[in-house]
């Protein structure tokens, strides 16, 4: 019997169990290959066959339209915080960004870098990004390259319960912490980016949703490797890809879908979040970071009476085989990543635990 | 009993088979840790061992100097070949690559991409690429910002076996297709860069050894992501790096140390090719690519006598469970890659398969 814990880290985080099974079982040998799916080519029949596979199981779960293009690269949402505006901002334009977190103000950081104007559209910062901004507080720029966000900022946990309106501005979302956790409207968005180590696959891959029009606006001079076209015109085969980790997400697709897809993942997640947010509310020793109506169902962040008493819980937790739910050091207090593939009986486990402690220490 | 094949592929390519049983043991729980390495963070204590060994062990497998930095990037040769222009080569400067294949071809035009000079010190193109120019050959620039070769041409089966005097202009190198396939002498290189499908590990992670001094040439203007500095000062942990690829890689390293370290790799690799070689050689029927003092350890190029019994020959082996065998189609004929991990009673397989094959049509 293989010991597991609670895994509730942010990222790098739990992939479902029957996941592991399948990809430790054909680990040494691919069934009908006679080598390791970490030993075959880029340019074999058989990864032909998990790449579409792959792809074809995205498009049914999120019901991608025809004219969207589903890439694997590399680099995660850092990378993409530069080739966003690499591609997509003209010289001399600018760019909107709603900045609703720590990972939203790295994405205008780079922006700003790459030489054209990255503007903050709107900024819950000064309230320490307990929420995300209200459509009436976005200060749009009818001309601008398009508005940026970012769904669901892991550190805070705060999560976007709508899609803005931009009024015809395309729409480009990190979508790294919360994708596939609930249904997704693609149509929406120019273009949706997700490091893949929090809900589709273990890190390594990069997954873009990128709308065909968009495409041509990338600049001549652009270095080959972050140029989306490149990637679009090669099916992301210009270079060799990620293979495992897009191996693995074939299988955590096919979990998804074989489990009721991606409205049965947010009734799961749903449920999952309201054991801890319940927990919280209904005392009076934890306290929410987050306003309810924006609450994360990936990230959920509370504080304890004291620093002392984080620690005490965290050290606890963990002997108790509750792992990773230390905050980010930037936000302090704990965090508890409950991803897709999180088990119910974790948080049920944690939920008790918060009780116990709570009659212990409260 | 597991089913495994000869896997001659040139990349992603064969792994020592101890390495796949043990990363398949441990694939759903790391022992001591509870989860499996696909899904723990990349700040846990656990990486951390995982990391700092795989470099203690690329350190002392190499000998690489203190002054040198190993980092652990992503998107392969393919992203350095952008990447070391933009950092190494300042504004108006120019830099000599020397064209040996189809590698160092996409180098040069990726760094004239980046808007300065990338000059061709010399090329043996016209010669279809069957050999490396002699050091006399080299028309360097000494006021070059650096000189780039390709240690190993995958494609054309071409290796350097020897390191260019450049006179003090720092020397780069791709060594993604022979990198630890014998000793390196990492001190006479500013910048050396492998991905590592070939030789280290499954592909998803792009090895780098960086020589201190020239860290400063990078300007404050590239992306955070694309500098080097970024991933020296957070010891390639400023984002999420491919944990697994990494994982792997110290599998990779610790069974290289365990069998002798890279002078026994290179005489084991020297008897492998020697093996394929001589089958050449002693045939009128078999024709190598590569004028026999740059013949490639890695890579084994040769043609029949005509297309069509290249077709009849990589059809046959793979029925005879020798896999991969069919050249670039660039180059055409055949492509024996025979990486570290390649075990010797496939290569003896192959030449016997030669054998029969040449009695039969010869």
């Amino acid at each position: 019997m293989t010991e597991r814990i609670y895994n509730f880290s942010a990222g790098p985080a739990v992939l479902p169990l029957a996941v592991l099974e399948e990809a430790q079982r054909d680990l040494v040998s691919l069934p009908g290959v006679g080598m390791s799916v970490l030993e075959i080519s880029h340019r074999s029949k058989a990864f032909d066959e998990i790449i579409q596979g792959c792809e074809a199981n995205i498009r049914k779960l999120a019901g991608i339209p025809d004219n969207y293009h589903v890439l694997f690269l590399q680099g995660g949402a850092s990378m993409q915080f530069s080739m966003v505006p690499m591609n997509l901002m003209p010289a001399g334009g600018k760019a909107d960004y709603v900045v609703t977190g720590s990972w939203s103000k790295k994405a205008v950081k780079e922006a700003q870098k790459i030489g054209q104007t990255a503007a903050v559209a709107a900024s819950t910062e000064s309230e320490n990004f307990t929420r995300v901004p209200k459509q009436e507080e976005l200060k749009l720029d009818p001309q601008a390259a398009y508005v940026h966000i970012t769904t669901n900022e892991t550190i805070h946990g705060v999560e976007w319960k709508y899609d803005p309106d931009t009024g015809g501005v395309p729409l480009v979302a990190d979508a790294s912490s919360d994708i596939f956790g609930r249904p997704i409207n693609v149509g929406k968005y120019a273009l949706i980016y997700s490091g893949a180590q929090k809900n589709l696959a273990p890190a390594g891959v990069t997954l873009v949703f990128i709308r065909d029009d968009v495409l041509a606006r990338s600049p001549q001079s652009l270095p080959t490797m972050l140029d989306y076209n490149t990637h679009v015109k090669d099916k992301s085969l210009y270079n060799t890809p990620p293979v495992f980790s897009i191996y693995v997400m074939r299988l955590v697709m096919k979990w998804l879908l074989e489990n009721g897809g991606l409205e049965a993942a947010e009734r799961r997640n749903q449920e999952k979040a309201k054991l801890i947010y319940d927990a919280i509310d209904s005392s009076g020793f934890y306290r929410g970071h987050a306003e309810p109506g924006d609450r994360s169902l990936m990230n959920v962040t509370f504080r304890l009476p004291s620093e002392d008493l984080e620690k005490q819980f965290v050290s606890e937790a963990t002997k108790a085989g509750l792992d990773g739910l230390k905050g980010h050091r930037s936000v302090g207090g704990i965090r508890a990543s409950i991803y897709n593939a999180f088990p119910k009986e974790g948080v049920e486990a944690l939920a008790s635990f918060m009780k116990e402690f709570e009659r212990t220490y409260g």
